[in-house]
């Protein structure tokens, strides 16, 4: 078992094919990773598969069905190594073993505690060859959710924003309808549908009586999946219990968690919602905590949609991964609101620093993406 | 002579090729448009001529050059009309007809008031075939100043703005340095090399002691001329006349225009200063007048590089055409300095427009360029 530094180009063409099919199932796997599978033996590729629904058959599992008896002396290219255990699905190592593949070549080891190399050594103990480290990088941007949870008990945290080109996302008066167009508001839709958690706070909720759903209509037509969509839990922080039952929120059928200092019992909650008491930090909800619980909960991804306050207060405790910012051709002045408030900076080294990823256009806009700098 | 609307692949690439000619020109021939000349016999190249520097051969004269006889029965590709006026050199025009040229073709008719489709009839009249309309908009790119100043009697106002992604210039208590890297500032330099002026406010001169030249040592080692380096004319905004003689500003001798509501007396300036009254407009100098005063003094390409108060004043009164943001991977918060003070908007259809045209990474920032918006 090596962590190899070289394929042949057949390799990485074969394992990139793996990684497109582990995309497809961006919008369902959820707590599980996205993973692909190839299976190819001599020349042709017989069998193809990827984890569309967490306890349904792993990618492996559906490769290996297509194949049939083809497998027998095969390569298997998986973009994450093969689960060793059994969860609500038997462990694919086996899965693999039992179909009497040759080799396997895994993108990457998979950081899950339950897994951890278990996977991969149980192929190798088989006489199975075995090799990992081809195209990782990419292997791993198909779940960077998934491995901080495993690695830091900690969601990954995509915050979006949408200002002016000079940085303000609503006039003083508080308008702000529209500082973008329809193109990037669709593209904020395709978002929210591979999060696990849409996270905001009370104020968002309550200005803007905002449901916060993924709403199909709204997205582009052609996704890669069949599958029905799922709601990503709307996740609230009320440090102070000023939600109602009576807000557009609650309209929509799906999960609803309210994060809290203390549990108000005064109102009737439908049974969709489930209220959350977490430490208090400075008379706020301490967002560290809730950020814990959202990983206990198996969230892997948190879409954070909020405020200047909230989105500020996580962008200070450094607890934000990666930003999203729309930007729109327009100039807004000096009164208009900025887009994040954390206390006033004395120097220049005290910056919130981050590192560009991106810049496409998104109809008249710019979706620039920004990743947490790297300590 | 026609304004043709298809030509050849041959006639495109031989087009292309002039217009890359024509660039090589922007540092240095102010006030003159930037120009390229191709001369085809059969399928070779035999001249090819850009104009170099004001006062110097026209790009059609250099090509003429070149190409000796071989002109005679040739074809002329020229970004530009070639002239009809007797200027510093004579008439290109009569030069093409005179080499006995076959067949012009220009990207477009010069709006020059002087030229104006004179020199194409030049040509037409001594029965050479004539053509235009070819990478027009190519073209029309290459000299966007010059055709303002002889389109509007305005110059052509480029508005540079360092920001950070949160649209913050500088933290509350003024710092600022660096909010961009090294790699942006350079990328300034070259901007500022091919302006015929820098203009800003007495406030950025007093608060920077900025000296606003260029500074070869800062720019790419592989710039496309030969020739020295112009210095744009530094052209301040002192309403107050504040400015003293004492400033880092008047230690590089090369032109600086001080534009004043009254001229104050009080100072001995240094020869190449020179003081220029304007109107008062709400107890400012009145911008308008400032850029029709320098597009008589034929400076086609202004660059801005303001603080918040002018740079907002301009893009109010519209006098932007275009802006380049330079824009920082890092989170200044809420109390740093806004990019543009303007009055308070209180409905979001008075956002001031624009239109976004290009966004590149210039070493860990972004360069987004955006356009003023076609009313």
């Amino acid at each position: 078992m090596t962590m190899q530094s070289s394929f042949s180009e057949d390799d990485k063409r074969y394992m990139a094919r793996a990684i497109e099919l582990a995309k497809k199932g961006r919008f369902t796997t959820t707590p599980n990773p996205n993973v692909g599978c190839v299976l190819v033996k001599g020349d042709a590729v017989v069998g193809e598969g990827f984890h569309q629904v967490a306890g349904q058959g792993h990618a492996e599992v559906n490769a290996l069905m297509m194949a049939g008896s083809q497998a027998f002396g095969a390569t298997a290219y998986v973009t994450l190594e093969p689960c060793s255990h059994f969860g609500r699905t038997p462990p694919c190592a086996e899965g693999l073993k039992a179909a009497g593949v040759k080799k396997v070549i895994a993108a990457m080891v998979d950081s899950n505690p339950q897994v951890a190399g278990k996977g991969l050594k149980i192929l190798a103990d088989a006489g199975i060859e075995v090799a990992y480290g081809l195209l990782e990088e990419q292997a791993r941007a198909l779940n960077l959710g998934f491995f901080k949870r495993m690695e830091q008990g900690l969601p990954y945290v995509t915050c979006k924003m949408a200002a002016s080109i000079d940085g303000k996302t609503a006039l003083k008066n508080g308008q702000s309808k529209w500082i973008t167009g329809p193109a990037a508001r669709q593209d904020v839709q395709l978002y929210r549908a591979q999060s696990c958690a849409i996270l905001t706070g009370a104020d968002t909720v309550l200005m803007d009586d905002a449901k916060l759903n993924v709403r199909p209509e709204e997205l582009p037509h052609s996704l890669p999946t069949d599958l029905p969509l799922r709601q990503p839990a709307r996740v609230i922080i009320d440090s102070q219990n000023r939600l109602t039952p009576e807000l557009a929120l609650f309209s929509i059928q799906s999960e609803v968690i309210i994060f809290t200092t203390w549990v108000d019992k005064s109102h009737q909650w439908p049974h969709f919602v489930k209220q959350i008491e977490v430490p208090e930090k400075n008379n706020k909800v301490d967002l560290q905590a809730v950020l814990q619980k959202l990983a206990q909960l198996q969230f892997n991804n948190v879409w954070l949609e909020a405020g200047a306050t909230l989105a500020g207060k996580m962008a200070e405790l450094d607890l934000i991964d990666e930003f999203v910012f729309y930007i729109a051709p327009k100039l807004m002045g000096c009164d208009a609101k900025s887009l994040l408030n954390f206390p006033e900076l004395m120097s220049m080294q005290n910056t919130i620093n981050l590192t560009f990823n991106e810049c496409v256009p998104i109809g008249d806009d710019l979706r620039i993406t920004a990743l947490k700098k790297a300590h």
